[in-house]
């Protein structure tokens, strides 16, 4: 049990003539925009590749993936970063503790770009840190234009900037349909964090 | 290089007072879909649970994400079952061909469930599938009915249907506002499979 067998399916293994690094922006309210960031870093090690993960807001909770990633050995360097989502109900950071750490986690980008450190670099709910001026729209810029050419960049949160969008080669917007929280569900780990 | 350093902050592990097993739902046009369930693998691995995937079509086109689960060892089951998107252009399979492998498949999920092999099972592309009629909206609905009550199980692909979203916790719609491809860039390994 089980005895599932594949079906005998040739197998394509597609390669591009041409190696390009894209520019994804993942915004929108719903679940879903982390976890696809994290889908494509898991992927992306499938295809022998160095990704590299800056979570922005983000270093006051424990999530699922910071032990995950680990697995994933020397392919991943996850950096959870800031102290949790500025301005909600309870975080007791000023606005200027936040923005310090935001531009610490963007300076880390930026050195990780220009020393070319890895094949997919993810900047995880930085639309939000943009959007709640933590990190400057020219800043998140500047990291786009100075990219080398086959490096992917994936920008996740909600609120990405129009400019953002407009720059980006793939853009998804995730949108709540409904949501568990509503319902006073909990938190699950491995699903939420 | 870099002299990054995570500010002095407390971090919190949080632990719902219930543990319950959520119905996902993952739909819509846009990128980001399958990917969103693999980051939730890679987030529950973090958390120590045990996790299935079975991709419905997608038994003929290599995705990283075949070798990147290998990283996760016993933690992880991957089963790429299928012939490739049922009625697409350059599709060499019969309609027959591909319910046949979507019924295995469902069998498959059917056994896993049974057994309780898994705390989240992922069913990528189910949702199309269903659409497509390769496996009925009743068999969808048993699976769901009959999982533990603390098994996570994501279903991913367009066209959900509302039932099933009815049924749902938690659902996302992930829309596309733009995709590399309509600007002929190929498909990119690591980002688009």
């Amino acid at each position: 049990m089980p005895d599932y067998k594949r079906p005998a399916v040739e197998i394509t293994k597609f390669e591009p003539e041409n190696r390009q690094g894209l520019l994804l922006v993942i915004t929108g309210n719903g679940k879903g925009k982390t976890t696809a960031a994290l889908g494509m870093t898991l992927r992306a090690v499938g295809h022998g590749l160095k990704v590299g993960i800056i979570q922005f807001m983000k270093g006051d909770m424990y999530a699922g993936e910071w032990d995950g990633v680990k697995h994933l050995g020397e392919n991943v360097e996850l950096f959870s970063t800031g102290r949790g989502f500025c301005g909600i109900l309870g975080n007791p950071y000023s606005r200027e503790e936040h923005r310090a750490d935001a531009q610490a986690a963007i300076r880390l980008a930026e050195d990780k770009i220009n020393s070319h450190s890895y094949d997919l670099l993810i900047l995880d709910e930085i639309n939000n840190a943009c959007h709640l001026k933590l990190v400057d729209l020219e800043q998140v810029k500047s990291l786009l234009v100075a990219r080398p050419e086959t490096m992917h960049l994936v920008l996740t949160g909600r609120d990405a900037h129009a400019d953002i969008v407009e720059m980006a080669d793939t853009v998804s917007e995730v949108t709540e349909i409904k949501h568990a929280y509503r319902n006073d569900i909990e938190p699950q780990p491995g699903i939420d964090y």
